[in-house]
């Protein structure tokens, strides 16, 4: 299946970068059966948890997060840029290689008891899905599994994402 | 079913700037029923179509068009802000009340024949769908239906959608 959904994977060279190969899954996207499968791997590796919310961050983690939480039962919280959140936020500041970025999500977004799940498009260094869960759990709501479509598994983000169960549809 | 879902929307004031009450969608995201039923809702309204592509608008234009495309058996494309998107893109700007904004498709995201759905969060002065339309159309895509969550129809959007189908869930 793994290597089925890779061959639908496009390597775009020198993007946002030069020197940087990006993975880019608009191709696998605009295939009704890929990403009908696509849909299907992650929902089944989420089925083992009982999910009452999906948070999927900002933007391309918001793709399959609602598809994720309606087939669960679950609500969905968007994990977002700052400023974007129009009522009260929590914020989580983190280091990227060059700088830091801020990841927001609603005050009101879990509720005492809530079981998350974190989806995000790609799993690379994990800098951000770690903000997003440390956030999402001083928000209220605790973490129990982190999907991802693509890892790069030589970049060893799961390590940030230690107790975490780190899931993944296409390893690199 | 309308007035059962606008019990979820909070009104944000002054949000992003002084003066305007923001209609804020992630207190009815984050309810199972509510998004089930919103999602139920924008799918029976594109049943009457024979849908290949869902196009979103990014971001929260993503958030129900994935599922829109899965449970249509359709494929994704998103529609996205500038330099975003890693391969060759088609590009339309279009006039903001004050200044422009500007969209992107991929040239390869639609293929001759495609019958799209273009769906996004909010339907307000309706520029943004208009130049979303038309990029689709100029990328080779037949956009059939424009469908929104939310429609302030006070702003008379709908005007600029002359010749879709224009859909929403909750009117204002």
């Amino acid at each position: 299946m793994s290597d089925f959904l890779k061959s639908y994977i496009r390597d775009v060279p020198d993007f946002p970068k030069p020197g940087i190969i990006f993975k880019d899954i608009t191709t696998l996207l605009k295939d009704p059966e890929a990403l009908a499968k696509t849909g299907e791997a992650l929902l089944e590796m989420a089925r083992k948890h009982q999910i009452s919310k999906v948070a999927g961050i900002e933007s391309r983690g918001f793709i399959f997060a609602m598809y994720l939480a309606e087939r669960l039962g679950a609500g969905f919280v968007p994990v977002r840029k700052p400023g974007k959140l129009p009522a009260e936020t929590y914020s989580r500041q983190y280091q990227l290689e060059y700088g830091s970025d801020t990841l927001e999500v609603h005050q009101d977004a879990f509720e005492e008891g809530d079981v998350v799940l974190l989806h995000d498009d790609l799993l690379a260094t994990g800098g951000t899905a770690e903000a997003a869960c440390h956030l999402i759990e001083s928000a209220g709501g605790t973490v129990v599994q982190v999907s991802f479509i693509i890892e790069l598994g030589f970049l060893n983000g799961r390590k940030r994402l230690e107790g975490y169960d780190v899931q993944s549809v296409i390893t690199y």
